[in-house]
């Protein structure tokens, strides 16, 4: 049995602005934002100084979950390699399930062409954090150029989201020979 | 000494509406993209049924420019990898100049959510054409899986593109090594 809490306007625009830019792109208007959050536009104002800063604070918001489900616990046994692997097993098992398209964090960055927009700057930073985290691992598991392989990790990973995202291949059989592929020529453990 | 034909009412609109929408996302308006033609809205909905249609025509309409200047010239002496590997160099090259901002077909995809878009269905189709030169190639050069093959490499092309296109990576001694390696892996000669 699971108990609703009651959400804060704030949680439910938090989260009708990430359910409705991610599934309507960032273009969504304030009043479809509020409309789905049952807030009125006067209140976001309060809460938020703009669209833009509540498009980045949902962003933010999420930034712990996409961790927590993007990347293997910390110490769980697993070698550097298998840690490297899960991150792209998760990629292939979300690309699988209805409504998904593709990484939000990429999704937001190509569609506002503003670099400086708060959302992207969010955005950037947390696919920062997602390329620290394979370059550790490449460093633990003994990579022949962790730089390298870390760059090559997140393009694969962007790319993998991407051409799920759009609906172009549905990454089975595809996502792991070519990250092993990576991974041996790197001669990661 | 080059001599500017005058462009069509027509062949503006497509220009402005390749510009625009590269530049600042599929949301432009039909204002903005009349002006910038030159070209009152009246005239517009006389050659376009709308904007949708609009965005569709400017993508097919560089499609032939596109393949010219990703692809290499048809029987030019190079090697199936050679080829593959021009197709990369071109995209090292571009990533470079200034107001790149990835492929416009991938940004067109991932910036219309509805499947059926006209723009999208355009863009799907010219991407699909640039997969299917990768498995031809694939499999004049004896790859041991064409089909696998040719997904990765247009993996990569669209994942270095979104990672070029949001300024995240400039491409420099990653692209090459990363066709190369899934090349070798192949047995692509």
């Amino acid at each position: 049995m699971t108990t609703k809490v009651k959400q804060s306007p704030r949680e439910r625009l938090l989260e009708a602005a990430a359910t409705l830019t991610y599934r309507d792109g960032v273009g969504i208007g304030v009043q479809a934002l509020c409309k789905a959050a049952g807030v009125s536009k006067r209140s976001m104002y309060q809460l938020f100084k703009s669209k833009d800063e509540l498009l980045a604070a949902s962003l933010k918001e999420r930034s712990a979950a996409f961790a927590a489900r993007a990347l293997p616990p910390a110490d769980d046994g697993r070698s550097p390699r298998e840690r490297i692997l899960y991150v792209f097993e998760r990629v292939e098992l979300q690309a699988g399930a209805p409504e998904f398209h593709g990484c939000r964090y990429l999704a937001v960055q190509i569609e506002l062409k503003d670099q400086a927009h708060p959302a992207r700057r969010v955005a950037h930073k947390i696919k920062a954090n997602l390329t620290a985290f394979f370059r550790a691992e490449a460093d633990h598991g003994g990579a022949s150029d962790p730089d390298l392989l870390a760059r090559q990790l997140i393009l694969v990973f962007d790319g993998a989201n991407a051409r799920a995202g759009i609906g172009a291949d549905h990454l089975t059989g595809l996502i792991a020979p070519t990250v092993t592929t990576l991974l041996d020529a790197a001669d990661m453990h």
